[in-house]
């Protein structure tokens, strides 16, 4: 964007020259403001056979569990994300292995994806965005109060990979399978 | 953004209450620009055993090919945004099969998604974004002339899993592999 004071910013909705669709451009100084979908990193974290979760202390959805996840920042790899939003919201230390999942929202434009990890360490403590943090057997998750659809289907995308060394990411449910998840609530 | 005209925009480094790194604030009415990694969508996709090409008619890298690909929109899916791609620049229409690869170019904050897909029928045409398009059967591919890095990467783990049907997606290659394609090159 322009330095320029005369500037008031991407505010006319134009298609740029080149361009096939409209943009929030800047009449001054012409710079184009893209709107793109974000990326959100996070895994599915175990130690010996407990998850991470981690209570939310933000909006949206305070209160709720969900798995340490966030928006993916500049200059770092998706693997380095889900590290780093595993150390930011629970202080744990991990070792992502796989692939687990690619979940499209285009509603929202976002493209979450999901790993598999390990635990270095038992260690945990909320971060300033959680008000709790826990390691929970898969009868002691909190199914009821999960912050995300997609929390609830990565949990039972990672249930269904257990042992798996090998194995394409899981796309979003099919209309069977959300039906069939939400019968064990 | 603000529609206020005494708003000269986000310009000011500063870290925004509650976060942790610098952003872009407008100082008038506090507008946060996030930065955030942008996704690539594109396609291996084939016809019989020929796989589309396009000679790019921009910049960067005109004139030399690359596989259809380019920035995902808002409110589309990944596969969506991979299918808009092949139109866009070869006018081609296609089914898209299964996640291929998922490259992190951190250095330009990019993530790459690129999907096996198949043609659903041979009749291609440039787009506005190619000076050419083609169907290349595998020693006919302009193995010297490819666009970027990730279009010969796609390429060879394309080969490494024809016809499988269930497959982790590729990553960036370690050295070793980078190191074997440059000498089939």
């Amino acid at each position: 964007m322009s330095d320029d004071p005369s500037c008031a910013g991407p505010r006319v909705r134009m298609v740029p020259p080149g361009d096939d669709r409209e943009r929030l451009v800047c009449p001054e100084c012409r710079y184009v403001a893209y709107q793109n979908p974000l990326i959100v990193v996070g895994s599915v974290a175990t130690w010996e056979d407990r998850i991470l979760l981690c209570r939310r202390a933000i909006d949206p959805r305070t209160g709720f569990w969900t798995l340490p996840a966030g928006y993916m920042e500049e200059r770092e790899s998706t693997m380095e994300g889900a590290a780093r939003e595993a150390w930011e919201e629970a202080r744990a230390r991990i070792a992502v292995d796989a692939l687990l999942a690619v979940y499209d929202i285009p509603r929202i434009s976002q493209v979450q994806l999901i790993f598999r990890a390990r635990l270095l360490s038992p260690e945990i403590a909320p971060g300033p965005e959680s008000l709790e943090v826990g390691l929970f057997r898969w009868d002691e998750i909190p199914w009821r109060e999960l912050a995300f659809p997609t929390v609830l289907w990565a949990l039972r995308e990672h249930e269904a990979r257990l042992g798996q060394t090998s194995f394409p990411p899981a796309v979003n449910p099919t209309p069977d399978a959300l039906a069939r998840w939400e019968r064990m609530l």
